[in-house]
């Protein structure tokens, strides 16, 4: 239920006891956040990255796994996934640390000019700079808007399955027509492979008879309809039903327009997932109709030392694509070295030609005459 | 003895009478102006490219062919000839018509707007807008710099072979100790493929007894030597002999610093290329040490109209960085759609979901639900 990288990616972050050193923090593990651990790399700056969706790629891994990318320059075609494998083998060397699944809530400049960071897992992190590529923010679930459904968030309205067996023996409506609504209807109305005991009930609900999900699992779901082991409803929530503080049912309309009662325990909800600029937007920094001002020259937002690169900054003449982002990443990269190493010097490069670029690559140097 | 590009680009010129009138002009046919290109075709502008090369892919394939590139975002690794290989498949859809082997002379504002703009080999062209993309310069043989010897150039003196019948029969000396040096040395003391008659007597001189040229070669060149049939001397020119208003001999120094006289007809130099802004310098442009300088909201010149992406433009912050230069090239191309489309607003449309860029890339719109 989640998407397949071809490469694998650990989240490598380890629980500390206090709160981790480092030179660099980058928010966003999209094509552009993946970039910045490059060029921060060259420049010998180890970075730690940190993303609210479980694995790296972003939007597009979220959005286009499979359909077609043209724009990527020297790549007359790949898609989402392909383009994020290829930055995932590209930074291979540097060894970046990912921290996954979760979402940065606190910012705060120490009085030594570094920012202690804090996730929602917990993490924490003392960093000389912080690199903000969070694309149109932070993917959260898509929520159901009924009146009264609010107050049951996390009891009997779910918006994504953290403990199976908390479903077992229950009558269970799962709303949606994706990948992810028809995959846990499926594993509720069976035993799961893992041996999880099925819900009592299973109606899946959805706002039309044709779905986006794979094909198979559509099949699957008629065959265990027609056997009585799960039902499927064409309609929408329109209100709700509770007793003694607790949801009993939802008020389902159809497309018929006539509207019925159906008792349920549980109400798991797939509508897909939408981005929200989340907290970024109470970091003090300098915003504009949700983007981050930024300069040219280096990709610098208000606050020194906090850069933004990608789709969330904006500037004069600033189109969001991720070629762009690509080129904000190396200049970013050399305007935040001086926080890193004050005293150093640092001069370009190029990887053709550089020794020490080969050696923080991990290639041979060629030998030419 | 010219770069092998795995993709055949033909100089698509063709003979006019008057000037072409075209919306864009490229000048340089490297990797940022290739994909200078692909970002003006997105906008549906079609371009003409000239470069002073015979074959596209600038200093990539002038001095790195082989050579691997790291940098290149999602492109873990190519070498310059891979790298202008995908960018030419990349804007195949969009037909430009390439103009090689020649040099833009003069540009000229109109008075309704557009550039005349005439080349070395007499190519001319009607433009709304112009983008130079000529990185540090066009390229030209670097010259032997000895006293006495520039008024032969031509005559007696060459830097490339035009026309090999010239050197039939004659004393020939050739100087250098790449491939262009060693290939010709071998073509004239043995019988040409093409059935060229042989120089009279072929010495090759190069500073030390080491070549960069292939090792093939090298080899049969000491067959050759020990043969007879040329000769290798290590030394250098310094001076020349003149009888009769002709070059009768030049001076060579040996590592033992001991000077003698080689008589000979003709001198053939192969000491590589170097940049040269050439031109460029006289367009009017605003010029800050060699480059041109530009805004980096659309990457304009101090002309309007005029565009200067990759190493060739200075701003803030800029590095000189084929990444950039892609970046610039797309800001580009939306700045100069004013000066083509005056009355149609642009819009940033991306390629995985525009029915209208799939139409002008060839490619099918994928249905999806």
């Amino acid at each position: 239920m989640e998407p397949q990288l071809s490469q694998e990616v650990v989240d490598t972050a380890q629980a500390h006891d206090g709160p981790i050193e480092t030179d660099a923090v980058i928010v966003g593990a999209g094509p552009v956040g993946l970039f910045q651990v490059f060029e921060l790399g060259l420049l010998e700056i180890k970075a730690h990255v940190i993303d609210s969706l479980p694995y790296p790629g972003g939007q597009c891994i979220e959005l286009y796994p499979d359909k077609p990318i043209y724009d990527i320059p020297a790549v007359p075609v790949c898609t989402g996934r392909e383009l994020v494998d290829s930055l995932l083998q590209q930074i291979k060397p540097f060894g970046a640390t990912f921290h996954l699944g979760q979402e940065v809530t606190t910012v705060q400049k120490q009085d030594d000019g570094r920012f202690a960071v804090e996730t929602s897992k917990g993490a924490r992190f003392l960093t000389k700079t912080l690199f903000i590529a969070a694309g149109v923010g932070a993917f959260q679930p898509r929520k159901l808007r009924v009146d009264g459904l609010d107050p049951f968030e996390g009891s009997q309205l779910f918006y994504q399955v953290r403990n199976p067996a908390d479903f077992a023996g229950k009558h269970l409506m799962v709303v949606g027509g994706g990948d992810s609504a028809l995959d846990w209807a499926l594993h509720f109305a069976t035993r799961g492979e893992d041996g999880t005991p099925k819900a009592r009930s299973v109606t899946l609900l959805h706002r039309r008879d044709g779905f986006q999900a794979a094909p198979a699992s559509v099949t699957r779901m008629r065959q265990l309809c027609d056997a009585h082991d799960m039902q499927f409803l064409v309609g929408q929530i329109t209100g709700c039903e509770t007793r003694d503080g607790r949801l009993s049912g939802v008020e389902v309309t159809g497309a018929d327009a006539t509207t019925r009662v159906v008792p349920l325990d549980m109400l798991l909800v797939f509508f897909g997932l939408s981005p929200k600029l989340g907290p970024i937007a109470e970091w003090g920094l300098d915003i504009e109709r949700r983007q981050l001002k930024v300069d040219t020259e280096g990709f610098a937002t208000s606050v020194p030392g906090i850069f933004a690169v990608g789709d969330i900054n904006t500037y004069p003449g600033k189109k969001k694509l991720i070629l762009s982002g690509f080129h904000e990443c190396a200049l970013a990269a050399f305007a935040a070295a001086p926080f890193v190493f004050p005293d150093k010097k640092i001069q370009l490069q190029y990887t053709t030609t550089s020794p020490k670029l080969h050696k923080v690559l991990g290639v041979e140097t060629p030998v030419f005459d």
